[in-house]
C-alpha cells in the first residue's frame, strides 16, 4: 500500500489526479531549521522525518514531502500573520524565486530521497493588489504566502522546471523514485 | 459580467481557482485549419471566433481560447482514436514540444487577443506505458492526447513558460488583457 505522510490537501489532490491509490497518514514532527542548515538539506530532512514518522507495515510505501520558498538566500515558510504575508509577497513581486521540495520514499527501514527545484516568476504586484490578495486568506497557510494554483495564478506568468513541485509534490520525480525502488501498481 | 465562451471543464476550473466570477456559454464554431495557416494564427483565429460566437450584452466581457500542441511543425489536435493517441504520445515521448493557446477577450465589437507559448518536456514512455495510459481514457478528448494535470503528470518533469497555458488557459496573460482593457472586478 502507498501511504502519503502529509496533511496537505494539495499533495492529496496531486497524487489522486496522477491516478495513484493511497492512504493519508499525517505525521507529527517538529519543523525547525537548524543553524546553518541549507534549504535543500532542510526540506530533505523534513521529508525523510515525515516518511519515517508515519505508521506503516514493512511492505508499505511511505511518501514524505516538504516544500519551501527561497529568495535572496532567505527561506520563506508559512507566514506568521497577514503582515508577514505582505512582507513575503513584496519580496516576490516582479522577479524570479526558487521553490524546493524535498521528497522521500520509505519502505521498512530503506529510504530514497531527492530534492526538486523549480524557478517561479511573479509579475509586479502593487501594494493594493498584495493587500487584496492577502485579504482573500489564501496566503495564510502557504509556504511563501501564495498558492500558485489559486488566486495567485493571476500573477505568475512563468515557471522553469516541475510545476507540481511548486504546488507541493514533484509528481514525476516521485514516480521515478517509485519505479526505481520497484513499486509497480496497475495504472488507472 | 465575465463570460467564458468554452465548453472545457479545465478552463472553467482554472478561472474559478483564480477567484473570478463568470458564466459559461459554450460557442459553436467550426474548428478547421486553413491550408498554410500557422499554428499561432490558427489558435488565435479560433479563440476570436469563440469569443465572437457567444451571446453577450454590450457591457459583458467574453473570453475565448483554443489550445494546440506542436511538435516537429506538426499540429496535434484531439486524437481521432486510441491508435491516434498512441501515435501522438510516441511523438512526444522523451523530448520537448510546444503548446500554444490563443486567448481572446471581447467587449461589444472590440477584441484583445494574444498567443501564449509554453515548452513541455516528457520523460521517455515505453510502449506498454503508452498503452496503459491510453487505456485510462484520459487522452481521448485532449489536444496532443495528454492531460498535464492528470495521469500524464507522472511523465512530465519540466515546463518552461506558463503552466496553466498547457492546461488550457494562460490565466496571468488573460488577467493582464483584462486589466489593460479596463476590467476591474473586486478580488475575491
Amino acid at each position: 500500500m502507498l501511504i502519503l505522510a502529509s496533511q496537505s490537501p494539495r499533495r492529496r489532490e496531486l497524487l489522486a489526479r496522477a491516478g495513484l491509490s493511497f492512504e493519508v497518514r499525517p505525521p507529527h514532527i517538529e519543523e525547525v531549521r537548524r543553524a546553518g542548515e541549507s534549504a535543500e538539506s532542510y526540506v530533505v530532512r523534513l521529508a525523510r522525518g515525515k516518511a519515517l514518522a508515519a505508521a506503516a507495515a514493512a511492505s508499505d510505501w511511505v511518501v514524505g514531502a516538504d516544500t519551501t520558498v527561497v529568495v535572496d538566500e532567505a527561506i520563506l515558510e508559512k507566514p506568521r500573520s497577514d503582515d508577514d504575508a505582505v512582507r513575503m509577497l513584496r519580496l516576490l513581486s516582479g522577479r524570479w524565486h526558487e521553490v524546493l521540495t524535498g521528497v522521500c520514499l520509505r519502505r521498512g527501514g530503506e529510504t530514497w530521497a531527492a530534492c526538486e527545484s523549480t524557478r517561479v516568476h511573479f509579475l509586479s504586484m502593487s501594494d493594493s493588489e498584495i493587500a487584496a490578495y492577502v485579504a482573500t486568506g489564501e496566503p495564510a497557510d502557504k509556504a511563501g504566502a501564495y498558492a500558485i494554483q489559486g488566486i495567485a495564478s493571476r500573477y505568475i506568468d512563468r515557471v522553469e522546471g516541475c510545476y507540481l513541485n511548486v504546488v507541493g509534490l514533484p509528481v514525476s520525480r516521485l514516480w521515478r523514485l517509485l519505479k526505481d525502488a520497484g513499486y509497480s501498481p496497475a495504472l488507472g
